[in-house]
């Protein structure tokens, strides 16, 4: 399973995931779920991904060989060189459809889904940063000042938190702690969602790469946020009024 | 959709539902998902109910014309008469498939899940108070000590909150206060689960039934409630250390 969110803030946009695949319980791997390809000062571009592996590392393979075709100013459509974030948006969805396309017939009675959900998110130049989910189908929907997060994968046990404590406003340093939590409380609650969580903190304007981190079960922070979080609740449900029947 | 939780606690046990049912978000409607049975001085029984709403309710009917014809004493066996807690599991278990199979064949091609989920719990005499959940094919799991919590429904929205608040030796008021929070919290993420909230709270060795409320979303206490938890949960967020990249 898999769990990866994207939080839409005034300042800034933050993408976390969590690294854990499992093909059955008895087969749990570590994959990194996000990728970051940016061009300083032109574009930053961040890619979350879930489903079958397969699909989202053909996916990923098919986007880094146009890339590498293409390069930035190349004539041939790709990654990092369409004209704003929902033709790249547009161009991800095509990808996913070419692979379902091609691999998704032999899928037919082998009795596992073959399906991806991706975020794509970031800012190319002067335009506003957005957040977009993906489809299997290729379409796409994006978020907005009401709705300002979206989640792909294992989404309930980590929805709630984000429910009441984070809103478009909410400034991009607390909005990294939302995510984490919101992560840390799926992976806690779903033991196939698991560290490392990848962060990647995106502060609107730079068109850099600046804030990232890789977090494992031992980060000295993470752990803090942890124990803080548990600590408080506790704390915080103690406090609550004593029902009166 | 549904959602029905019981938390089995050293001083007894929580049980709580919310009132909404639906076929469809234009077809939403309040039925009651809590049916509490007793005899005072010999036994409280409590049955929550999720799934289909005519199996649940036919599931009802007949264990009340089995009481009915019965009576606590008479020869046939009914939901009070049974020797154990086990014994009055079996005994709701085989009326789900009595229920199925009635109805099953005939839902063969209708394009709907017909079956039903359970938690059925209490104390009968002196034996030990106990809960548990009962599967569509009339079979049963127990709670214990390390898991001391029984959900049926929408349940991953209320788990995280139960998984680092709730313990087997949580106070019985503390734990009305994490079921109502886990209740909350998927009302509040799930439109299809909603007020009133019913709620039971049994203390052990009474085999009385003494606390119990249905709440409204005007309900002062769950107002305080609600109200203490989202400033509290936003003020925990704000104090947890920064982030250090």
């Amino acid at each position: 399973m898999t769990y990866c969110l994207s939080l839409l803030c005034r300042e800034g946009i933050v993408f976390l995931s969590d690294s854990r695949t499992s093909a059955g319980v008895d087969n749990i791997t570590i994959h990194p779920k996000m990728r970051i390809y940016a061009r300083e000062g032109d574009r930053v571009l961040c890619l979350l991904s879930s489903g079958n592996l397969s699909l989202t590392q053909s996916v990923a393979e098919l986007i880094e060989a146009d890339m590498a075709e293409s390069g930035p100013e190349g004539a041939l459509p790709c990654l990092l060189n369409r004209p704003s974030l929902y033709e790249t948006v547009r161009y991800v969805g095509e990808k996913v459809r070419f692979v379902r396309g091609q691999d998704g017939p032999a899928m037919k009675g082998e009795d596992l889904d073959f399906y991806g959900n991706f975020i794509l998110g970031g800012q190319i130049g002067g335009q506003p940063p957005q957040i977009y989910r993906i489809y299997s189908p290729g379409n796409a929907i994006h978020a907005s000042r009401e709705s300002p997060f979206l989640q792909i994968g294992e989404l309930k046990y980590g929805k709630p938190l984000l429910d009441r404590a984070f809103t478009f406003d909410t400034p991009l340093d607390e909005a990294v702690r939302c995510g984490i939590l919101s992560l840390d409380a799926t992976a806690k609650s779903n033991v196939s969602v698991g560290t490392p969580f990848e962060v990647f903190c995106y502060e609107a304007g730079t068109l850099d790469v600046r804030r990232r981190a890789v977090l494992h079960d031992n980060d000295p922070w993470l752990r803090e946020v942890r124990d803080t979080w548990d600590a408080g609740l506790i704390e915080l449900v103690r406090k609550l009024p004593s029902p009166p029947f």
